[in-house]
């Protein structure tokens, strides 16, 4: 395949400029736009990188949907928005998908702005249903007569937010809520936990089409359809023991179920839709699907690089020659394999993060002590601090956004009983194309505000090794250290630790302390170098530890004229306030300013356009560090006044 | 009752100074036992207040498994540690029950420096399962040989940590790990949701007790007792369709039930758990309790009152008069009513807390517009999302703690979607005896991180009443308004309004601004006046609302020469670090010293006990405003130095 221009969308799919292009199609036209769709968005998203596997899982799936469904007058959200791709070319944007997670271009999720066919711009799991009780709720209060259709991956049916919402809708008889349970066995990762192991008993079974097969001849028909739905699942509920589990789960609830559907049968999955929009109340829709259908690279290995990926030879599914440099996830990852294998109480802990995070390295070598909980943060905290309490020192691997859902534990559960629980929290600070549900830029400001609770900020993979051991040798309390995006730049060492501060370079005369937190210390060094060249002194310091702010900084601040601080996270209650309410409580009146990610929205794009975006390239540091220091220089050069 | 001196202990539970005695106690002495503990229990809580009813329904439950466990050996967590009351009398604390939640006291829940039987300070709701799964697993892979214990009630499976950490430990055959069902079919309130729907088809029959006859006669035989345990269950399942509904879900994720047991048999019980440490894996027992067994009042009306209660009559279970003057959540209420009246778009949601945050008015007069989703308070934000994003304006009211459980979706959910919710955080700032897990210091540094949220802290019912209009006339984001806890002390009217901020006292001369948030306006105006004695004027404003920090601040505090700050909330992160940093902005150098809740886990007391300690009384606001100024004056009164 040529890769210098985008193939040409296939006929039928270019002339999909709005979602009512797509429901005057014939129905005999629909699988030929399925292969259309299919083949689109592999060469689309061989281009931009992007989740590819579970897209393809979807596409009759999503043409089913707005068959049966008006939208935007019916009310569709989809859980984990990364499969809405589908519904996406569907409602008029194939044409933008050359700058798909590029700056300017589509989101990779949902979102408002693009169309008004995306109410929920869904990206952390397992909210759907949530929202959709709450449309439905709001349907009913309002009088309006509006269908609400939840789309959920089995995956995030691990997720707790999805239990409660169950429970709550299971107690509506009258919500005009339709929840297809997209269930392709695996989210990231094959699905963890027990509701995962009812599942596999069905498709692990390397026949599943087989057995299907055998459902339909025991009943005559396809199991969905030309039939009380409910009592043929009955029927082959008892016909497959144990099988298809979810059903008497959710029936357990008071919820009825249609299913299972074979979610590629585009008459099976409208025909199944159809009747669950007539149904009345809440009712489940279970279709069954494969991850990467119609593309072998990712039939053949849906997870990792076929689930997201940046761009890949579309020919082969892997990955193109990336820009190289060593990854902050692995140098982690080999860390804690290291110290696993010299400390048998060291435990790994994530939520269906394992290879992204590393604690699948850990896995490979120690497989019965790394811990895959499922997308379910909350519970993988407290389960840690249950692992602490018994004299293991778990190490919870997860995205720091993520880790936002388990505030309250982290607090509780873990900081309020002194127990000691290292969160690595990858991608941290500002990362880039997910948008600003993904950047990792919460943890300073929210986490700092834990008693006892140590946050580290490594700027290198020598102090990632170093402080990520200091976290497992703190005994009583709970640490953070937080890894930056992508791959390591360079090695920056220290001329000298001052009480635990990292002085990184010194200036000729105490014009300015920088204190560069973690991913900002290169940037950092170079923005003093220009300073420098403004006759300014710039002493550049990196603390290390940034919760609690380390007292050397109180004395050091003293000396200087200026204290400019640069982290990769929110100004709001960040680093920045933090050293300004330690110079307060200690008296010291150098003047501050604080350098960061303003409060904000921040639409998506590359970490550099971010940051340019942001004000924090090197130049804005040295450009806003000058400014001031001149600034002050001024006013102390001014004949003195008193005029009090 | 002779309402001045406590009664003595019943003859053997005097005898109880340490779980060994218990153990030591021949079966025969049980009944009398259980007898003596309710009476001392009815005693003493209703001379210290606390949790009656969930406690007298635990007694057998609880002494059944001191007989079956080996404490501390074996690891016991409660869930929502409110039920561990008589776990303490048995690990022989009954002597400390005079002063239970008074300082140095006995805490209400579970306390490691209580007692090594006392593992995890439990006091949110549905965490108990995590830690245990987490406390099981380290069992494994330490090759320790212990039990592991949870008891979680029924009310607290309404929190989806209890469905993630169910799906995990499903996965895992090896845990030697007995999971203890408490239903008493109500936790704060009859519970919520499907599960609900199902337990109340059993506990709604007000003959359940025939029905577990019925049962018996079916069987031959006690359900639980003298026969394999799962195959009973199944007949049981079978014969009384639909009416036992939580096994056939936990079998579906593939954990053994036992059950249910009637768990006021203690023989019963004992059997069951007997076998349930027998069994060698994952094992749930469902345990059937009547909330208040044994104590009239609390049999009648287990809810509300006889849940949690202040000091009360024990021959009537009345509530004891009390200081008088009106409540926070009250003035609330009506607000809420008077609101939802005139404006049909209008819904309040709580999480399991009707009574205690005033949605209970609301669901009396527009039933159809209150909504009780049960202990989830992440679906009870991402719900009301779902209806904001449907046009109507949700008002959620949960305890400002029980808000962190939401951080992520009050983030994502509601403010990235720019959706109208708004948040009444009841109990705000320091609380009192239910200790530092309960305190609502976190919210005004852990949700203005929040982009565009907005906050307010009133002063007395008028502001109140109006910050909430205002804040139900925002709509284009999220907001907060913190209710302190208990009654209001008076109105406070303002002098005059600048820019939005109320202007409580003028200083004669401009030397201090005190800004007051919320509860403290009262006590800073006393203070102000103690300053003024000292001959420096104080001006005391109250900002109204708090986050963002008022443009209006910025200018007055530029023209005074110390800014004070006093807020009901933690100093880290709070409103005094947003001042600063607005000032910095605004490059105002005026010094600021911010006063309020230091970081730590601060012992219970009463809210006066606990202000004291933490430097916030009256006396203490005046002495830190008046060091403070005064130093200033010398500073400013010395020869101005020039040694730059």
């Amino acid at each position: 395949m040529n890769r210098g221009d985008s193939a040409a969308a296939g006929e039928l799919l270019s002339t999909l400029t709005s979602l009512a292009e797509f429901k005057k199609l014939p129905v005999e036209a629909l699988p030929s736009l399925a292969a259309e769709i299919r083949d689109f968005l592999v060469d689309r998203v061989s281009r931009t990188g992007g989740h590819i596997g579970p897209n393809l899982g979807v596409v009759e799936l999503t043409m089913a949907l707005h068959r049966v469904f008006d939208s935007p007058h019916d009310r569709i959200v989809f859980d984990t928005g990364h499969q809405s791709y589908v519904h996406k070319i569907l409602t008029g944007r194939a044409e933008r998908f050359d700058k798909m997670r590029k700056r300017g271009g589509l989101t990779g999720y949902p979102s408002q702005s693009e169309s008004r066919h995306d109410l929920v711009e869904n990206c952390h799991a397992s909210t759907a249903l949530s929202y959709a009780d709450g449309l439905a709720k709001a349907t009913v209060v309002r009088g309006d007569n509006r269908h609400v259709v939840a789309i959920v991956g089995d995956g995030a049916l691990t997720g707790g937010m999805c239990w409660e919402a169950l429970n709550n809708i299971a107690a509506r008889k009258d919500l005009p809520l339709v929840i297809v349970v997209n269930d392709n066995g695996r989210s990231y990762a094959p699905t963890i936990g027990g509701l995962a192991n009812h599942l596999a008993t069905l498709r692990l079974n390397p026949s599943y089409e087989k057995m299907l097969d055998t459902v339909k001849d025991a009943l005559g028909r396809t199991p969905v359809v030309g039939q009380p739905l409910f009592e043929a699942m009955h029927a082959v509920k008892r016909g497959i023991k144990d099988a298809v589990a979810p059903q008497a789960m959710f029936e357990d609830l008071g919820i009825k179920y249609f299913g299972p559907v074979d979610g590629h049968d585009l008459d099976a999955m409208t025909s199944a839709l159809e009747r669950a929009k007539g149904f009345g109340g809440p009712v489940i829709v279970h279709a069954i699907t494969q991850k990467g259908k119609g593309y072998q690279p990712a039939e053949d290995e849906p997870d990792d690089q076929m689930h997201q990926s940046n761009a890949f030879d579309p020919d082969t599914g892997q990955a193109l020659p990336g820009g190289g440099g060593v990854k902050w996830t692995s140098v982690f990852a080999d860390e804690l394999v290291a110290v696993a294998d010299e400390r048998p109480d060291v435990v790994g802990i994530t939520a269906a993060m394992a290879k992204s995070t590393g604690i699948a390295k850990l896995a490979d070598k120690h497989p019965d002590r790394a811990f895959d909980v499922g997308i379910a943060e909350q519970h993988a905290v407290t389960s840690a601090a249950g692992m602490a309490l018994a004299g293991l020192h778990p190490v919870v691997a997860v995205y720091s956004t993520f880790l936002n859902r388990a505030f309250d534990q982290v607090a509780l559960d873990v900081a309020m009983h002194k127990l000691p629980v290292t969160f690595v929290l990858d991608r941290s600070g500002i990362t880039g194309p997910d948008g600003p549900s993904h950047y990792g830029i919460w943890d300073m400001s929210v986490f700092r505000a834990i008693p006892g609770l140590r946050i580290a900020a490594p700027r290198d993979a020598e102090t990632l090794r170093e402080e990520f051991r200091e976290a497992l040798d703190v005994n009583d309390a709970p640490t953070i250290v937080r890894i930056p995006t992508g791959t390591i730049s360079a090695e920056l060492p220290a001329i000298e630790n001052v009480d635990g501060v990292d002085v990184m370079a010194r200036g000729e005369t105490k014009d300015v302390l920088l204190v560069a937190c973690g991913s900002f210390v290169g940037s950092a060094l170079d923005a003093a170098a220009r300073v420098t060249e403004h006759g300014f002194g710039v002493t550049v310091v990196d603390p290390r530890w940034v919760a609690p702010v380390p007292r050397a900084l109180t004395s050091m601040a003293a000396e200087h004229r200026l204290v400019v601080t640069v982290e990769d996270g929110l100004r709001t209650g960040g680093f920045g306030d933090a050293l300004a309410k330690s110079l307060r409580d200690a008296e010291v009146d150098t003047p501050l300013r604080d350098l960061g990610v303003a409060a904000g929205w921040h639409e998506h794009g590359t970490r550099d356009e971010l940051l340019a975006d942001l004000g924090l390239t090197t130049q804005d540091l040295s450009r806003a560090i000058t400014e001031t220091i001149l600034k002050i220089a001024e006013a102390d050069a001014e004949p003195l006044r008193v005029d009090g």
